[in-house]
């Protein structure tokens, strides 16, 4: 629904009714089927296609991607439905982050460790660019959340501005064992450019960067795969193997938001040093 | 617990009194903190050093071998409390799986389709054999279990004779999609030398042949890589990439359960073909 609707309303040779019509039906099958019990706003993961939840996740994303399309179909359709339904989740949103999660339905254990993923901040400053997108009123409300999001984002640069760990403490420490030397690096090139477009926004050169230096340059260096090129998908702060499977696999969206990292740094920055890392990663991922 | 119990009690060489006491002191660390909320007999997965839980699985794989470990135990020391939490959490795990599984903790959604992953007959069978070692009037009593076992286990072949699937309806069907299709060749195996040390119990030889065609042969000659020789991981019944990136990994222990369960149908049998394959596969493993 998103994707459409951005397309449509953004490029002119997207602008067709057929793809206008899948993105509103989409809608209004989500505005029907997504809350799995209605009022509690609580999203499925997966329904099947007459509308039945299969999984459930005891997450904010399936929240987040809903909001992301409500506001994105209110915009191309000017229906304010989807934008009061976009807002209203936005809100149950936040209060899942920064008050009380248990609306999530994950039961709170003493012995887990109270850690922070790096992609909760993510998403949420993702969510403020998309609904403070030309609307002052609202980036104005929001100002206070996306600067939230950025300083729990840049928590996660850690061992004296040497890596930056997927998971932290909830006060920014390391957390001990493979959970806190947990790495990520398409992910912390993703949160590269999320932080990149909010210091943009900003205009703050010098967390510009900072942030071009942490979360560009040095994932980049250290996921990348000297011997046979390519992002790892997984890494071990320590250069212990880490425990999944597929941690030395390359998955082609680690490249892809390489690729917007550096020629969005390039395009602020004019420095040739990250237009030619697009190029490298371009030329990995699309020589094959 | 329970392999420091079972080597300490079956292998003279095993017979130290260190081992006994590693094994008593994590039992009484089970006893003391593996249930999470007492009287529920719901156990978790994790525990922090000092008994706190860090994760709770809803499954019923953590009451399992809590029930294996005590059950051991009991037979090592002749300690009747060990005996005890065995059969009380052997009762609890019977009805969650076929009475009622809502303790688990799992929400039932409507749009998920009600199916038997071949793991759980499977454990539970293990733990029948467990159970009734040595124990006429136990292995009496869950006979019947044993058999509904073996049964539910069967019906995971599929596709008339030409396949084992990990997951089918209650009722016996397969599923559609890749939840249907997903094999798993070291699982099956797996299930075949568990079945096979229950035919053998049992006496059954048209049943001892037909798990070795369906669980040894198929799943091997499906399973191995024609090219590097190994096991698949995982396996599409179509012959589809299936969506585990680590599909195509080789993993030490499909090819353990591959040599017990080649080694147990040779020694059954007498038939070398059996053998010869069970050497094939030591081959690969332990070549490197």
């Amino acid at each position: 629904v998103w994707m459409y609707c951005r397309l449509y309303r953004q490029f002119e040779r997207f602008r067709r009714p057929e793809l206008l019509n899948a993105a509103k039906a989409g809608g209004e099958f989500l505005l029907r089927y997504a809350q799995v019990a209605p009022p509690a706003k609580k999203c499925a993961f997966v329904l099947t296609r007459d509308g039945r939840p299969v999984k459930v996740q005891r997450t904010i994303f399936s929240e987040c991607f809903y909001t992301m399309a409500m506001n994105e179909l209110w915009r191309v359709t000017g229906d304010a439905r989807y934008q009061s339904e976009a807002m209203e989740m936005m809100d149950q949103i936040v209060s899942w982050v920064r008050e009380d999660p248990s609306g999530l339905g994950r039961p709170q254990l003493p012995g887990a460790p109270a850690s922070e993923s790096m992609a909760v901040p993510m998403m949420l400053l993702n969510l403020v660019e998309q609904l403070g997108e030309a609307d002052e009123e609202l980036a104005g409300i929001s100002a206070e959340l996306g600067d939230w999001c950025a300083q729990r984002i840049l928590q996660h640069v850690q061992r004296g501005g040497q890596a930056v760990l997927e998971n932290v403490s909830e006060d920014g420490e390391e957390l001990s064992g493979c959970l806190g030397r947990h790495q990520n690096p398409g992910h912390a090139l993703e949160a590269g450019w999320f932080l990149l477009r909010y210091a943009i926004r900003r205009g703050d050169a010098k967390l510009q960067a900072h942030v071009i230096d942490k979360f560009l340059l040095l994932p980049f260096h250290s996921g990348w795969d000297p011997e046979h090129g390519g992002l790892f998908y997984f890494q071990d702060a320590d250069g212990l193997c880490p425990t999944q499977l597929e941690w030395a696999m390359k998955l082609w969206w680690p490249h892809s938001e390489a690729m917007i990292a550096f020629l969005m740094g390039y395009s602020e920055t004019g420095d040739p040093a990250l237009l030619r890392i697009f190029y490298q990663v371009a030329e990995y991922t699309f020589r094959r």
